[in-house]
Order: structure tokens, then C-alpha cells, then sequence
């Protein structure tokens, strides 16, 4: 039950703040600058520099400088082993699911015999 | 882009841990006692009530108490907003794909008129 997935905790922690959220669909639309970021929503852009580190370091977003700008973009594919993990979780759900119809007609078949 | 989903921002948080993810892994399979989810793991009792409180608060699961034995459940259709968030992430990604294939036809037409 201790088996343990970095990456993906890092991910689904990146991914419990609604700031950092926004900032991925943004980016989803197309890479944008730091300043674009944080400007017309009204996030300081220090508050918008620390979650972009947050979701840098997990993998959701690359950024590259040029100059004096940085400019940052979505990284899609890394959304993958979350996805994964919620439809390996349906996997199991699901696999319960017909172990119980299993039995249930099993015990029909045997109380008509 | 600061639109809020306090309950988004828990699911994902009681997901970021490796202990938890493997508790709701376990109760997919079946309910159990929470004594049967930290005996066998080498888990200490109150590390895995700290997660379960966690988990119950993000309303992945639910518990019962007959006496002294406490049952933990999962509750499968919790895990739906993760999912859904997921899928519209794509959604807009493949969407953003879309535009700049229709941009690159389009090019390709006018280039060729």
C-alpha cells in the first residue's frame, strides 16, 4: 500500500490550486509572457513567478528567457499520468462492480435450482 | 482567471499524497475497517486516520462507526470533477490544435492561389 509515485503526487499537488489551474488553460490557448500572466488578471507577479515554479517543477509547463522576457508554455502530455491514475481507479471501481453482478447472478442460478 | 473550486482544489490536494491515493486504490476494491487499512501496511493508527479525514473532507470516502469498529467506504462518482477538469484541459488543448492546423490549410491555400 507504500508503493510511491512522485511525480504524481507532485502533479495532483500542483493541480490543488485554483491559480495554478487557470494558468494551465490559459497556456492551453498558447504559450504566453510572465507579464501577460499576472497583469490584467491582478495576481502580483511575484505570486505569479512562485506558482509558475510550482508547475515548472512538476512538469506542466516549460518557460525559456529571451532577453528581459520569459515567456512560458503548456507541456499537455504531462497530464497524462493523472489521467491515468484517475481511470486505473474506474478500472478497479468498475472490476468490483462485476465481481458483485457476478455473485448476485451466481446466487439467482443457485436459489432456481 | 482567478475563477475558484474550493472542492476542485481539495479533491486534488487529498490525491497529491502517495498513502492516500493507495487508500482509495484499496477501498475500490472493497470497504474496509481502518484497522485493516493500517495493520497490514505497517501504517501507525493515526497516520492513517490524519488521511482518512483527509480523504472523508474531500468527500472521496465515507465512514461508519457499529461500536467500535469504524468502516470506510469509497464514494466513485468523487473522483468526477477531477476527471471532468482533466478532459476540458484536453478539450481545450486539441482545440488550440485544431485552430492551427485550420491556420496552416489556410496558409497553404493562399500560398497556392
Amino acid at each position: 500500500m507504500t508503493k510511491h509515485h512522485p511525480e504524481l503526487s507532485q502533479l495532483f499537488h500542483a493541480l490543488a490550486d485554483p491559480t495554478r489551474r487557470s494558468i494551465l488553460s490559459r497556456l492551453a490557448e498558447r504559450p504566453a509572457r510572465v507579464t501577460e500572466l499576472s497583469g490584467p488578471t491582478g495576481l502580483r507577479l511575484p505570486t505569479v513567478m512562485r506558482h509558475l515554479t510550482v508547475l515548472e517543477e512538476a512538469g506542466l509547463i516549460v518557460t525559456a528567457k529571451d532577453g528581459r522576457v520569459r515567456t512560458c508554455a503548456l507541456v499537455p502530455e504531462a497530464l497524462a499520468p493523472a489521467r491515468a491514475w484517475l481511470d486505473e481507479q474506474r478500472a478497479l471501481w468498475e472490476g468490483r462492480l462485476d465481481r458483485l453482478e457476478a455473485l448476485a447472478l451466481q446466487a439467482m442460478r443457485e436459489s432456481g435450482e
